[in-house]
């Protein structure tokens, strides 16, 4: 006999998609490079016309109702969203319902289905969901760069395949925990004379609705991996965007609700709850006792309280300081340009951007060459200078400040403190000429002025501190990373007992660290399938993109078992 | 190279325990039935004078300085342990530390070769720490049998055997985990015209001293999963055990601490922390900043604020009301002998003894007859005077009562509410005559009286619910073990269809099931290996022996990767 049947039970989306999911599961245990979706905007991958067709879908959008959602909501709200290219509102409406505890009663009126199916149905429909998002690739990225201010690039790979990359590393961990143990097997127990026989069966119970509070600078990346999770382990989802970033992620909800609607499944049970800026929703949603998972993506402060809600299991990513600890190069100019470039991308508005490097006061070896202080901080502001000055290149990584707030600290950051190496300046955008823009700030400190940069000091604000040694900037690294919080740490040595040194320091303050890189890659690059993304071992965050904790977390396992005897 | 060093490896005693490991993990996860220490108290299994040799030990330890652990206190108190079969104190003193901050500090101070060693040295140690526990199961049992009031066979069987097997998973699973993903290899990214080309490590970051805090009616069991849990994933700990219930953990954090010290590890990695009914320490303890994880069997009130303290990551066993659903049965007798017997079996003070029973109102059918109420509950009571009036079985079964509030609990039965079937009365112990014991009672009340048996009643009371049908019983079993926890639920139905909706509607409320326990299994039973023990899915405890969240939460991942570009 069979206990626990699976309700709707679908094979025909889990068999398309079989091959996919099994390649995930092994490149998530194996760690090797792997990506579904190919990270460049190519049209002999995503088709010939794709990005013409989706730009003009993008610019019939604005000032339109967003009607591609089928969550049975009849009332619209015009978002507070506004590019920072243009600083022109979007003017998008989306349809919304009258308050949290409508949300949250919708979302588990789905729920019932979805909990009792099997693992294959979730697998099947959510992969076809992003399967599904690769014909909206281009119209992501547009909608993704008029909210964020991320340059198109950034825009297409972060919010496009990136994020599906690691959307599907969700799906497959949570679909591999699923499996893990057997759903019905025998227990034979000899007992003297008789062997006790007993039918065991295990299943997965999914703890309830999950909330998805998403981030104004990353409103897919960081916010698919626990909606997906969620899901696949299933529970029913409302994703809450920033007010400021609500279209990228509405393309996706409206990809899952379309597969879900196809195969019989609510659409509520991936929900979109739109706020503005005037009437927050976030609170009320996150305190409905109904609502059992949070995914947070945010500041500290806000984090924080979302930690600390009693009787919700949490996975948030908060604020970090991370760090670049010189210890000794082989080149110069390649480490500068690299550590620059890392600084400047986005303008700092990646959580793994760099903030404070760490400069021994008595200079670093170059190869065999003992090179000084000043001359390390002069090569670092000349790769600044480089990008920045880069007619081309300048405003493509730098690309546009998503908040006001971003374009005021950085203004106002030679009040800080130290000695500014490098001033903000304008920075002309030929193609958007009311983009809200800035140049980085670079500032030199003593070590002495912690209270200075040790906190985050979002956007391109960058720190080089002199230390008295590696010693010493390890110490720091570690210190904030503990005290503050890491996401990412960059270190250069050439010396390996060095490197086995800050490795060994910075993990146990939960900070990944990357020795050495040049050329085309980057401290903030954390890759879907291998890097582990926040390790949830500092104050930067709990969880971790994605761990096993990131899916087992979400569901418990509950069992059964009859007497054979 | 390798980044990532570990501290003092040792091979020799992972070799050594390799395949009991390996079968350990292999068990695990088919769940198939598998036993490390064999349960029977048997001479060819122990050793011909092992229980004679023990037994002596064990009087000699009586009244006498526990002086076989290695931590470095020398201040020595005698503990609150009395004994329920001879209502005199165990008289033991057991070295002391002046407060908690100094256990913390101990502990910390003899983390960071632990920490840095890797899942081999750790898993060798500590299986060679459950094997010299093998040695001491008979004294464990005299030991367990005179603080927990459990009859002989149960104190061998709980302490000894069945701890040891949820030792054993503990240290599997997060060996499993702790290998989980490769700790190095390459990564190769084809990037155009160039591949980039990176080196990464991954490595265990334990999150810190750990905390477990046991009970008074299974010290060992409860409380080992969570010791070994811990230490597997680098993680000391402080084993503060039920002041009442001190020299069966003493003997286990004996073991761990020879083994530890023989390997060239501080025998504090794993401390006891004795305190006394009049002082005590547990407070102090699990709010001292430094202890990150905690377990905790006991009560619920202080499972809550346990589970609320802010900043730890907590596992709690707290308290469960039982139900048992009578649907319709094969052999009347059979079921009522069954759950008369797990009813009885140590008094009710086993935390999955069944406490509710719900019979529908028009009774049952059993086989192809019709049985009225009266007659089911007829059965039900004369199988449970069948046990207490049995000379032999019936002290040895019903054991003797650990604490003296449970017997005035059960004394006070009679005034409960509804109609005394069966009354409490003496139970003659002829080997311990001063014993501290009561006969169950059985009330029968009707399903109205939801406030008198939907809260645990702690020992042997039981309640017949008479309900409309078994619909009710199921709803009633699920809401009280929503609201209030459920351990284990008991069914019996002859009725497939009605087996799936139990099944269903009790593992979404986070009970497992089990189905026609008849003859020598019972719902009490959980066992190492197969059986989930606690699912983290209602009020009960926010944790599960041993699913895998038991151990991955007690650790965290932190990464490296170097440019080989």
């Amino acid at each position: 006999m069979t206990i626990f049947v699976p309700h709707k039970q679908n094979l025909t989306l889990f068999e398309k998609h079989r091959g996919t999911i099994e390649t995930a599961i092994n490149a998530v245990h194996q760690r090797i490079y792997y990506a579904a979706f190919p990270e460049m905007p190519s049209p002999a991958v995503y088709g010939e016309n794709a990005e013409a067709d989706q730009k003009q879908k993008f610019e019939a959008q604005l000032g339109n109702q967003f009607s591609r959602l089928k969550q049975n909501s009849d009332r619209w709200q015009v978002s507070s969203e506004q590019s920072p290219y243009t600083l022109k509102p979007l003017g998008i409406s989306y349809p919304v319902f009258n308050d949290a505890a409508e949300y949250v009663k919708c979302s588990q009126a789905a729920w019932d289905e979805w909990k009792q199916t099997d693992a294959e149905t979730r697998a099947g429909i959510l992969v076809e969901s992003l399967d599904r998002l690769k014909s909206s690739f281009y119209e992501l990225a547009f909608a993704t760069m008029h909210t964020t201010g991320q340059s198109y690039m950034m825009s297409f790979q972060a919010s496009g395949p990136h994020a599906g990359d690691r959307a599907l590393e969700a799906i497959a961990l949570g679909y591999q925990e699923l499996k893990r143990f057997p759903a019905k097997f025998t227990w034979e127990k000899p007992a003297g004379k008789v062997t006790l026989k007993l039918e065991k069966y295990i299943t997965s119970v999914p703890k309830g609705v999950s909330l998805a509070i998403g981030c104004a600078t990353f409103p897919t990346w960081n916010s698919v991996p626990g909606i997906y999770a969620s899901l696949i382990t299933g529970n029913p989802v409302i994703s809450k965007p920033h007010p400021k970033a609500v279209y990228p992620i509405a393309l996706v909800i409206a990809h899952i609700q379309e597969v879900l609607a196809e195969n019989g499944f609510s659409p509520n049970l991936a929900l979109l709850a739109v706020d503005t800026d005037e009437k927050l929703l976030t609170k009320e949603l996150a305190e409905n006792p109904n609502v059992k998972i949070i995914d947070f993506t945010g500041s500290s402060s806000f984090g924080h309280y979302i930690e600390n809600l009693p009787g919700k299991c949490t996975f948030t990513e908060k604020a970090g300081v991370n760090s670049v600890i010189i210890d000794s190069v082989a080149n110069l100019q390649a480490m500068a340009q690299n550590v620059a470039f890392s600084a400047c991308l986005y303008s700092g508005q990646m959580c793994t951007a760099p903030q404070n490097i760490f400069v021994p006061k008595d200079g670093i070896t170059v190869g065999s060459e003992k090179i000084s202080f000043e001359d390390v901080k002069k090569a670092i502001v000349e790769a600044f200078e480089g990008i920045i000055n880069h007619p081309k290149m300048g405003p493509a990584v730098l690309a546009a400040l998503q908040s006001e707030m971003t374009h005021k600290r950085v203004m106002e950051a030679n009040l800080l403190g130290g000695k500014v190496l490098l001033e903000t300046k304008p920075l002309p955008n030929s193609e958007f000429p009311e983009a809200r823009t800035a140049g980085p700030v670079i500032i030199e400190l003593p070590a002495s002025d912690h209270k200075i940069y040790a906190r985050e000091l979002f956007g391109p604000i960058v720190f080089i501190v002199a230390t008295e040694n590696t010693e010493e900037s390890v110490k720091l690294a570690a210190s904030i990373a503990q005290e503050h919080g890491s996401i990412s740490c960059g270190a250069y040595t050439t010396d390996e007992n060095k490197m086995k040194m800050i490795a060994e320091r910075m993990a146990y303050a939960g900070t990944p660290v990357s020795f050495n890189l040049t050329g085309g890659i980057y401290v903030n690059q954390h890759a879907g399938f291998s890097d582990f993304h926040v390790t949830g071992g500092n104050p930067a965050g709990n969880a971790c993109f994605t761990d096993p904790e990131f899916v087992l977390k979400r569901f418990t396992r509950s069992s059964v078992r009859i007497n054979l005897n």
